[in-house]
């Protein structure tokens, strides 16, 4: 499956409200309320998780690339359907544990669960969630409100997704496996900045630079990101290493552009927004070409 | 898997907001809006359709079994997110008829797609869809209004689940199998009828007997069907094979307490709620013995 195509040719062309965004923003805004927002992910066993991994670490994961999203938007999360497809082999105490990570991270995070459906299934375990997010400033922020002259700005740390899927197929690093398998999200205060600050915002799932061109493309602007900049989980002098942490995906970080001037907690600034289009990267002064692969596509 | 238990130890626990009913109810009301409600229902290939049904039925019988719900708490569908996690082996073909039977139905009941989730999965295709829902009347509907003295009304004809499932897998009759496949809903205006006049409401869709047992535990009173005034797909003068329309499942129709005198277009009155617990059944003026299994669970 060519999952953007078939989005483009068969998806895109049933949504016809305004709040949808033609399905290229990460939320849509529900009618007629325009301060609540709602997305919805689905995370596939073998797919987004590991089949080994532990399902309370699953659980909180559904959890937050679904809360990532709705803190992009300057947001803060608030009400949840779960739709769990649970293989017939699985037992009680796998479902206990999934429950329990989903109920640690529905308190951690102020998340109120309301509903869904439990379902039986032969094959592998997909969980789906569906999450409204009460709006924090005026509006949401969408991926194309980005200025030349803004800077561009992260969370937390890039590639962990990407050096903790390493660490846990290779099972010698729990401490970075753990990175992986359960995503450290950046505060609630983090969604404020971006209500406050933002001109463009989006999360980072398929990889940074994957994310940060679609804002350009969104934006119709150019992004300069100096990889020098970039808060690795694994700082490298090795440039393929650098990319590679840039491109694996799984982050769930926000990536926003703002005023370059301001000064914000939680995030750091990685480069700036020009006129033209596409992205550009600098590393150690220089130019660097981009690589063929971006990011990466479920 | 044990659903109905699994959902009380390990799920019901989770759920503290007062809209979600303690789950005992088809939908959540959205907070803080008293008038927009939410559903999410979950199909699995092999499950809840045959592996071999067109694909356009089986996303129109997305559509409706999420419809269903709206409608029974006297309520209009609204906007939806849909998840689809699709199996590697299915061909671009089967999704454009796929999305073809969503878009069809998205129009006829009036629903607006804002968005969801693609996803490729090695296991059967799995369908969920959230949606949500704007209350007609000044409240939602719950199951436990009933009152000593209200009628028992019912939309449709009850059985057709039942019947055209066996015709499908028989593959003899293509028009009963096709009211198993894209179950026929009230129209709208029955909706609206449940908001002006209903007491206790809900849809049927694991069978009349189980759901009808449900509403009776809900509301506290007891109930009395007539299984002579059941609408049945295929009426018979064989008790056994009006039970079997009774407890099949898959009618996706209104069961709605009413004021006993009410004249309600799309539907027929099928018996009285009266004090005291649980359901019985009368047929040609005798009273029957409730069957063993009262309807059919995933």
């Amino acid at each position: 499956m060519q999952e953007a195509e078939w989005i483009d040719r068969y998806i895109k062309p049933l949504v016809t409200s305004k709040g949808a965004f033609e399905l290229t923003d990460d939320v849509a805004v529900l009618t007629p309320y325009e301060t609540t927002i709602v997305t919805m992910d689905t995370l596939v066993e073998a797919v987004h998780f590991l089949a080994a991994d532990p399902l309370d670490t699953v659980g909180r994961k559904l959890l937050r690339v679904n809360i990532s999203d709705i803190y992009a938007k300057g947001a803060a999360p608030g009400e949840a359907l779960l739709s769990i497809a649970w293989p017939r082999h699985r037992d009680e105490v796998e479902f206990a544990a999934l429950m329990a990570g989903i109920g640690d991270d529905l308190e951690a995070f102020n998340v109120s669960l309301i509903g869904g459906d439990l379902v039986t299934t032969d094959g592998p375990l997909i969980l789906s969630l569906t999450l409204t997010g009460q709006i924090i400033g005026p509006a949401a922020i969408h991926r194309n409100g980005a200025k030349a002259g803004d800077g561009i700005f992260v969370t937390g740390q890039i590639g962990f997704g990407d050096v903790g899927l390493a660490a846990a197929q290779r099972g010698d690093c729990e401490d970075l496996a753990a990175r992986y398998r359960v995503p450290v999200l950046a505060p609630l205060q983090a969604a404020a900045a971006v209500a406050t600050h933002a001109t463009a915002s989006m999360d980072i799932s398929d990889g940074l630079l994957l994310d940060a061109q679609r804002l350009c493309k969104a934006s119709r602007v150019g992004l300069v990101l100096d990889l020098d900049c970039v808060p690795l989980a694994e700082p490298s002098d090795d440039l393929a290493i650098v990319i590679r942490q840039c491109t694996g995906g799984d982050d769930y970080q926000i990536l926003m552009t703002a005023p370059a001037d301001r000064d914000l907690t939680n995030f750091t600034r990685i480069g700036r927004v020009v006129e033209g289009d596409g992205l550009g990267l600098k590393w150690r002064g220089n130019t660097v070409d981009l690589p063929d692969i971006l990011g990466f596509l479920h």
